[in-house]
Order: structure tokens, then C-alpha cells, then sequence
């Protein structure tokens, strides 16, 4: 097990990542905001496939967070993750901080529309201009050959998706399948602020979700199935439902009933906002 | 004399500027939008002492024309344009159309904002999304080493060192001096609109910011000298002045006495809107 070499600026970066270059190897970028947990490091797996190199950038965004949000309290556990970086064969970690990737007079802001809009654009309006211009700078300051993004956050894939093809980011984007726990619980970092009672909620979303999800698939009204279904997560014991909603697969267009489709949610227990989405398979 | 290869789709082009990367040659590029004149040339001259390989892009982007500006009738001559490359001794000719740069669906716009704000913007208020957008798209189809701008467009030169800055796109930007006719008009692909007696006036705007920089940096009065030169132009047959401004050299900020400033300006002629600038020397 070897360690990951870390740096925290694009000058050594880009030195090591041409040095790389220089030997023919392929490089596979995971972007994190670090609090690795296992699905990060499924990422970081998928990366070791396709790559011979994986490099993890670790850089909790100011600018994908709103002034209300956890930005503050967002884990950080810097050295935790690097061990998981180690145990995982990463190759290197990335860990600017604020100042080198927001310098004084920073003054750019990339907005991508089609996917970005409603869902996560409805309650958190500047997230993806946040996150859409953070990983447009990451992929220009390390220009690997692929990415990799867990499913887990759907529509900001596809939102990554949208901003390569319309920029020509040289950069092949690969979606990752959302890793769960036993009881089908999405891995997140912010399941860390939940405490027992709320683990046990937390552990219905994705029961409901696919349970709606066949509903769906099997011809049930979808203004119906996704009322039901906010209802039971309510009954469950989340206190709001920021949204449920059926769309298409890549556009995340309005879904039509009988085309592959995806169901996502939002919702809270207590201060915590938990996101999940599962497939809504073609008829 | 060997004429420029000419391509217009991307996966070509990469391939041209993979197998030059491979001979290890350096690769400058010159966006312009045709109709191509002695400045323009003179950008690909530095471009050809820079590098191995000059890339011209020729693409009238549409995002950057309002609908009430002149799409439409801006000049277009490919065959005259590739002609004079040749001349130059230019390599490659990216020619995309605007299908192939705005597929259906595109949806993405990058906004700068420091020296972006006021000047063009206050009479043009998307232009710079235009240009930074396609700036960047350009930069990401073909990866140069350096790109080359000319100075007559002042505030582009320094909103795409900024976009170059913020987004740490890994090509390196030279600001070429403004080519002129014998009177000191500025090379521009709209002079072709004027008649010889708009002609006649154009070519008063140069001397006109000239003197008026010479008086600022005299420690003339700002506001007073501007309206001054304000008066001037319209005396010699100007219509209107969008405006005349001087600004810090990089970040157009506001200018401050004895410091290095640009005296900036945008007038109108009959429907033709012509802009220039001139260095203000520090005290």
C-alpha cells in the first residue's frame, strides 16, 4: 500500500501529470469534496479500470454552497481520506484550497442550462453555476482522459455531461452507480450529521423511491405515484419533500411514460437534506 | 507558397493538432471571424514567431451579435480569406459552421465579469458572454499553446486574459498591437462598410485619442478632456459617441492619474459603429 503523492497547486500538478503524459499513461480524475466513504472509493476503483493513473481532487467549494448551507460544517477530515486514497491505490490527491482556486479578482461563472434546470436548481438556484464552473477549472487545470461521477448525484452528471459536450472539455465523463448500505441507503458525507433515529428514516427514501419507480414503469399515473410516494416519506418521518419528480433519463426533460426514465427526490430530516434517484426502467 | 489545410469539424482538426504534437511542434492560434486584413495578418506573423504551427479559426459567432446588429451583413469570403493565409504562410484553417459549434440542445454560456463591466458591455450587454463562450470553446477544441489578440479590441483582449486566468485554461495569451492605415485608422473587417467620405472621418478617431491621452497624461482633468474629445469627434462628423473612457491597462478599473491607463472609445458612423484605443504612458 502506497501513499498517495499530494500537492495543492496546478504548477506541481500539471508537472506530475506531464511526467505521466511523457510515460503514455492514462490519467482518471475523481472529483471529491473529500469525507471519502465507500462510494467515493467506488469511483476511485472505477478510475483504476479505466486509467493507469487516478488522481482525486479533494476541495470543498465555497461557491456550489449557499450562504444558509452547511458550508462551515461540511466534514473535513483531510488525513482520514488520504489513508482511504492509500488503501484504495489512488495515485494522487489534489487539495487546493480556496485562495489558489478563487485568487482575488476571480470574476468567472460557466452556467449550463437544459438538465440544470427545476429538481436541485428550484431549492439551491446557484448550485450548478458553482458546480459547473469548479469542475470545468479542475478538468482544465489537470485535463485527465476520464472522469468519474457517482449516480448518486444525477443531475449534477448530467449537468457535467452537458458542460463537456457544449465546451469540448476533452474529457470522457463516466456515471458510476450509487453505492448503499444494507438497507439501501445512498452513501453520502452528509449521512455523518444524522444520528440513529434518523438513519432508520433515511433508510426508507430508497425503498419508496423504487417502489414508485415500478409503479411508474408499470403505467401508473405519475402526478399520482409521486403524491403517494411524498406522502409515505412524510409517514416515514422526513419532515419536508423538496421535490419527486419522473424525468428523462439524459435531458431530465419531462419524463413520457414508457421511455427510460429516472425518479429523483429531495427531501429533510431535520436539518439534514438528503438527495437519491433510482432508474425508471423502459416498458 | 502552400495553402493552409482547411477543416471544419472538430475530430479533424484534433487529429491535425494530435499528429503535430507528436512531431513535438508548438501550436499557436488566431481566432477571427474572416474577412481577414492586415491586422489580422500581423497576428498570424506573431503567431508564426511564437510557434511551429499557426491555426486560424473563422467563425462569425452568432452569440456575440445582439439581433439588432449586423450578423447578417458582416463580410464573409472564405476563398479571399484562405487566400490570404496562404500569403502568411498560415497552417490550419478551422472553418466549423454554426451547426457544428451550436449543436441542438447547446446550452451552456460562460460569463466574465471584472474588465468585462461597462465600455462595450454597456452598449452591447451580451457580447462578452459571446465571445468568452466561444473563446473558451475554441481554446478547448484545439488546445494551442498560444492564442494571439489584437489590441484594437482592447477589453476582449483583456476579458479572455481574465476568462484564461479564472478558469486556468492552459494557453497563453499575447496582445498584438493595432495595425493602421497610413492616417491612423485602425484595421477593422467593418471599415469595409464606409463609404470614402465616412472614410475621411473615421480616420479622425485615432489622432482624436491620441491627443487626449497625451493631455491625460499630462494630468489633464478626466471628465474634462473625455468630453472634450466627445465634442471633437462629433465635430468631425461623428453621430454619436457610445463612450470614451480611460481605465487601468489590465483590469479596467477606473483610472487613476499618473498611473499606466488605456483611453478607450466607441463611435458611430451612419450605421457603422467603430471602436479604438491608445495607451496612456504613466507619469
Amino acid at each position: 500500500m502506497s501513499r498517495p503523492i499530494v500537492v495543492d497547486n496546478v504548477v506541481a500538478l500539471r508537472a506530475q501529470i506531464r511526467a505521466w503524459r511523457q510515460d503514455g499513461l492514462r490519467i482518471a480524475m475523481v472529483p471529491t469534496m473529500g469525507a471519502l466513504h465507500d462510494g467515493h472509493i467506488s469511483l476511485v476503483r472505477i478510475a483504476l479500470e479505466k486509467a493507469d493513473r487516478c488522481l482525486v481532487s479533494i476541495f470543498v467549494n465555497p461557491t456550489q454552497f449557499a450562504p444558509t448551507e452547511d458550508l462551515d460544517k461540511y466534514p473535513r477530515q483531510l488525513a482520514r481520506d488520504l489513508e482511504r486514497l492509500a488503501e484504495a491505490g489512488a495515485h494522487l490527491a489534489f487539495t487546493p484550497d480556496v485562495a489558489g482556486m478563487y485568487p482575488t479578482g476571480f470574476a468567472t461563472k460557466i452556467s449550463v442550462g437544459g438538465p440544470s434546470s427545476g429538481l436541485e436548481s428550484d431549492f439551491r438556484p446557484s448550485f450548478f453555476d458553482g458546480v459547473a464552473t469548479v469542475v470545468a477549472k479542475l478538468f482544465l487545470q489537470a485535463l485527465p482522459d476520464y472522469a468519474i461521477f457517482g449516480e448518486k448525484d444525477y443531475q449534477q452528471l448530467c449537468v457535467v455531461r452537458q458542460l463537456c459536450r457544449d465546451l469540448d472539455l476533452p474529457v470522457q465523463i463516466i456515471g458510476a452507480p450509487t453505492v448503499r448500505d444494507a438497507h439501501g441507503l445512498a452513501m453520502s458525507s452528509r449521512n455523518a450529521y444524522l444520528g440513529e433515529a434518523e438513519l432508520e428514516v433515511a433508510r426508507k427514501l430508497n425503498a419508496i423511491l423504487r417502489r414508485t419507480a415500478t409503479a411508474l414503469a408499470a403505467g401508473a399515473d405519475e402526478a399520482g405515484a409521486t403524491d403517494e410516494a411524498g406522502r409515505a416519506l412524510v409517514e416515514a418521518g422526513f419532515q419536508r419533500v423538496d421535490y419527486i419528480a419522473a424525468r428523462e433519463n439524459l435531458t431530465l426533460a419531462p419524463w413520457r411514460s414508457g421511455r427510460d426514465g429516472r425518479l429523483l427526490a429531495a427531501a429533510w430530516l431535520g436539518k439534514t437534506r438528503l438527495i437519491d434517484n433510482v432508474e425508471i426502467p423502459s416498458a
